[in-house]
């Protein structure tokens, strides 16, 4: 395996982790939802992250999304991105650490299960909803 | 109905909202999981969002909780709030506004859906993850 270092990302970064994004989008077999463009060439994975609240826990971080090549997979590179999210997470002071998963994406599922996360979905029941743009318009009345 | 307005919170609400999410958490069946304290008097009901990132569609709005009092539900201000949330969406420049649900709270799922949202969860398979703080320290090695 090939030398790989988890660092932050840097403008120059843009073209190549575009890349990877649409890489996702086709492995999620959501290609048509992605609406942004320009190209790019060596970086093998990336974390995108925020910050979001929570109501009873306070400051927390939320991964929106996590992507490696599938020639890099395997080599816990995955697991080095969230290691690494779970840092800055608690330099930041935010106890709690959120994110979202396919269900048909046992790989993925299984590996948070591993590194200790819970199927808030399973135990819980909580369910994703979305306003899209035109339903978001539509409700403020615009 | 007695005239309900819904505005932005002060910080004299705050004592209010402390108790709303505490009946939240009741209603929610999660007592068990607030970590806050303090007391307070008539705000009748909220709304906690703060701003994400989606990869595909960019700045995102993220309605972390709303919550009425059950003496006011049934009025449609829970439709007013989840209004208000669509304007600053749009103020903001989110075209997405994205929102959780218990899959058991059939009157908010069936409300988020009469007003346009699609149950991602249902219609995509995307399910909720979470590590907690201990799991978080323990994944920084912390």
């Amino acid at each position: 395996m090939a030398s790989v270092r988890i660092r932050e990302a840097k403008e120059g970064d843009c073209g190549d982790i575009l890349r990877l994004i649409r890489e996702l989008a086709e492995f999620e077999k959501l290609s048509h939802q992605v609406k942004i463009s320009e190209e790019g060439p060596c970086v093998v994975g990336y974390g995108i992250y925020c910050f979001i609240y929570s109501t009873w826990k306070g400051r927390t971080i939320y991964l929106e999304d996590i992507y490696v090549m599938p020639e890099y997979r395997g080599q816990g590179i995955g697991s080095k991105i969230i290691k690494k999210v779970a840092e800055v997470a608690l330099d930041k002071g935010c106890s709690q650490f959120r994110l979202a998963v396919l269900d048909w994406n046992q790989r993925a599922m299984d590996l948070y299960k591993a590194l200790g996360a819970q199927d808030l979905t399973e135990a819980e029941g909580w369910h994703f909803f979305c306003f899209e743009g035109e339903a978001t318009r539509k409700l403020a009345g615009k």
